[in-house]
């Protein structure tokens, strides 16, 4: 397999590396950028291109970019099959067939891996593994096309998820771009807060907008190539929330039961590690020192228990050294691992 | 010090087996249910009340039913100091006036320290090591019972803050009840998604989304006993989201930039550990198999550099047996951290 990288930045470089990494395809390199294209090659993600044809081209371009570069390099006849990472369809899609692109060779695809950072310094080979790779394919793409794209996802460690442009776009504004606007709309409520009323933030505040920490500039663009889903999704919680206001404040709280089990049922669709609902899992409690080595300790008698911890979150005690680590485990494992923490003089609780 | 502790719930027998185990307090169980007082005493809390005269009596119930037992209490004399725990202020404060109770011997209190369990089983010494305990002195409260309970407070290991109940409702609004709906809010809207679109769920929506799994019975009760100050956040929050729905809408998307960078700006005054702002802290990112004993082998080697790990966060990987741990350091210390996992032949990122 040869693969041309067309966009060095973080996802271009990754998918380089781990192809470099994992298969034994030849790669080669280009960008607008010449220099990024250069470290993408020092980096090990191959070589530098020079007007080779590949097996499949990979367009790592931002969303508004891809019909663009799809027409040059279909006119320059780079590739048989084109792909892209843009983590919104419907526009490039859109673009594409409006710049008259030959679509019965072009994949388009969204690989579920960015990072905060960017550029091709901050690339990973590993970047894919295990993480969903979402493909979209038009009525007029060929299945050699997808079969060659879905090989490509699939070298790179990703499971690959088939769709149309139109609904990958509503599921990434329902997964991923209306909780962004979520999370942003609440933080900014504590913008202009007391900080005194900071003192009393606890882990849920501090989870619900973690996210809103994110980078404006480039939401921003995100949101505005998936406006319509988008829109439809804030606005559907937006009723939601104005309408447990009204409830609230007419004296009728009882009556936002409705939203809370709404929220539940919501939380509990959501696949955990390994496919596994979150029901089967069950959390352990720990109170831990703030010093080093102990949470070494901790995870190492779990380990002597034979006991895999699943996930953790670690409850901070803001002003004291001690908090608390919350251990998920598999239900059947509890027990073993409340012995082996109990034997080792940490005080447990299995909640 | 004497202290009668009236509700043996996870709160009051918490505070009981907190004061037996730090202090040499004499503690007296009361709970209209005598088997969880009987069942508190068993678990070390003290002894079952007998009619005892206390410096301080906890009452340790239900916000809507402070002031009734407090009138009770103070009509038998039971104490000379009396606070409660309800997680709201302005109802029990109001209630208690409009009974007549003495206020100049009432400390409203509200250590913040819940846990997703009740009642005495639950209970934990530590329950409020670290954690920040709530004062709401009235006009009328002497300042010796403010000392009494202040001391009491420290006590068990928290640390208080002085407000006054209608301003401590609003930050409860601001950095627990609020955040709660917001959650449910944006949940509800996966309750009927595609399951396939759940599958794009990456940690962004868990994160947001995770304390809507709480008790809606629970949650109900508390909104509505906080339900002015609770609907005027929410009510903010959603004229905040529906304007983004209005703008996308209308292919202004660049203007949702103002929401996203007071959603930043939020963000960044949630006080971090030890009062450390996020900004101190930086993110290392690890790739670790899913396997027992390999977070042992990571902690040991953060440890065996002398290297702390504040906070740690793993994303998983649904379907391969590899994740990635982000573990937070001290900037200082990541260097030597990326070192010793570098050599420990670990792939790791500094973000």
């Amino acid at each position: 397999m040869s693969v041309l990288v067309i966009g060095t930045g973080l996802i271009g470089t990754s998918i380089a590396l781990a192809l470099r990494e994992r298969t034994d395809a030849t790669v080669w390199l280009a960008d607008a950028d010449a220099s990024a294209a250069k470290l993408a090659a020092d980096m090990g993600g191959g070589r530098q291109h020079a007007g080779e044809h590949a097996d499949i081209a990979i367009m790592a371009v931002p969303p508004e970019t891809v019909a663009v570069v799809l027409a040059d390099a279909q006119a320059r006849g780079l590739a048989d099959v084109y792909t892209d990472v843009a983590s919104v369809k419907q526009l490039p899609v859109t673009l594409a067939r409006a710049a008259g692109c030959d679509l019965t060779s072009y994949v388009p695809g969204h690989p579920l891996a960015g990072r905060e950072k960017h550029g091709p310094a901050a690339a990973r080979a590993d970047l894919f593994l295990g993480r969903t790779w979402a493909l979209c394919p038009l009525a007029e793409t060929s299945p050699e096309a997808v079969a060659g794209v879905t090989a490509l996802a699939e070298a790179c460690g990703a499971e690959t998820v088939c769709t149309d442009p139109s609904t990958h776009d509503r599921w990434v504004a329902l997964t991923s771009h209306a909780p962004h606007l979520v999370a942003a709309a609440m933080a900014s409520r504590l913008e202009h807060a007391d900080s005194q009323a900071l003192d009393l933030a606890g882990q849920g505040v501090r989870d619900v907008t973690r996210i809103a920490a994110g980078d404006t500039a480039l939401w921003t663009q995100i949101l505005s190539a998936n406006a319509g889903p988008v829109a439809e999704v804030i606005d559907a919680v937006a009723a939601d929330l104005a309408q447990a206001a009204r409830l609230l404040a007419d004296g009728e709280g009882q009556k936002v039961a409705e939203l809370l089990d709404g929220g539940r049922a919501g939380v509990q669709r959501i696949p955990g590690k390994h496919g596994w609902q979150q029901r089967d899992l069950t959390t352990v409690q720990v109170v831990i020192r703030d010093q080093p080595g102990e949470l070494a300790r901790l995870f190492n008698a779990a380990g002597a228990a034979g006991v895999n911890i699943e996930d953790i979150r670690i409850e901070h005690s803001p002003g004291l050294p001690v908090g608390v680590a919350e251990l998920s485990v598999r239900q059947a494992e509890a027990p073993a691992l409340l012995t082996a923490l109990t034997a080792g003089g940490w005080p447990v609780r299995n909640s």
